[in-house]
């Protein structure tokens, strides 16, 4: 993006290197713990809230709640409630937060793919360093 | 991976949706607020702490020191003390760690990106559901 002297946000070059841009909590919203678990699973497609809360695993259902509004106020998940009786509400990726969930998972695979070497090189450090 | 029937755990298969895979540990090492930041700045090339210090906009000196040692110890990031007087310790990506920042700076840069989407998002969020 090029430099403007307008005060626009939107128009400014977005930094995550530095503290005050808004892309940092953006960024944070998508990498945190749940976010990234999250985003994962509804690339997979659409999730009620409590079969989200079973694919992430570990998650309470206070953290599950805040991650969902985190992402939906920032345009990568989209929340829909169904007028059904019992009401039904269906969580979905937009096409953003698709885009987003690509990149995302191909680190998460690559890091699952890796973990041997992860191992690995936690064993040297420690054998090293001694156990901590 | 493959399944199998010993107890290695480098020979399972790894899967951050269960929180007790080590999987998921190193996934928030790397995409946690600092570890992302850090290993995008060693994507740059090599850093002394305190150049790390002033890429990496409001870490403290005590959040970056535990992000490398975290960083080290899962064999992302190299330390190398230089025989030198005053010592000197360059920090700099292994193999696996630049294959992993250059999967994160993607996410980054898609998500700095795309920030303008995710402001307008955040408005129209907020307009509906009021001030929060």
């Amino acid at each position: 993006m090029e430099e403007t002297v307008t005060a626009d946000p939107a128009d400014l070059p977005f930094d995550v290197f530095s503290k005050a841009c808004p892309s940092r909590g953006t960024l944070e919203h998508v990498t945190g713990r749940w976010g990234s678990l999250t985003l994962g699973a509804l690339h997979e497609g659409s999730f009620r809230f409590n079969e989200l809360r079973r694919r992430v695993d570990g998650v309470s259902e206070k953290m599950l709640s805040q991650t969902l509004h985190a992402l939906e106020r920032d345009g990568l998940v989209h929340r829909e409630a169904q007028p059904t009786n019992p009401p039904r509400v269906d969580y979905t990726l937009t096409p953003l937060g698709y885009e987003v969930a690509e990149r995302l998972l191909g680190l998460i695979h690559l890091m699952e793919d890796r973990m041997p070497t992860v191992l690995e090189a936690r064993e040297r450090y420690d054998a090293v360093r001694g156990a901590r």
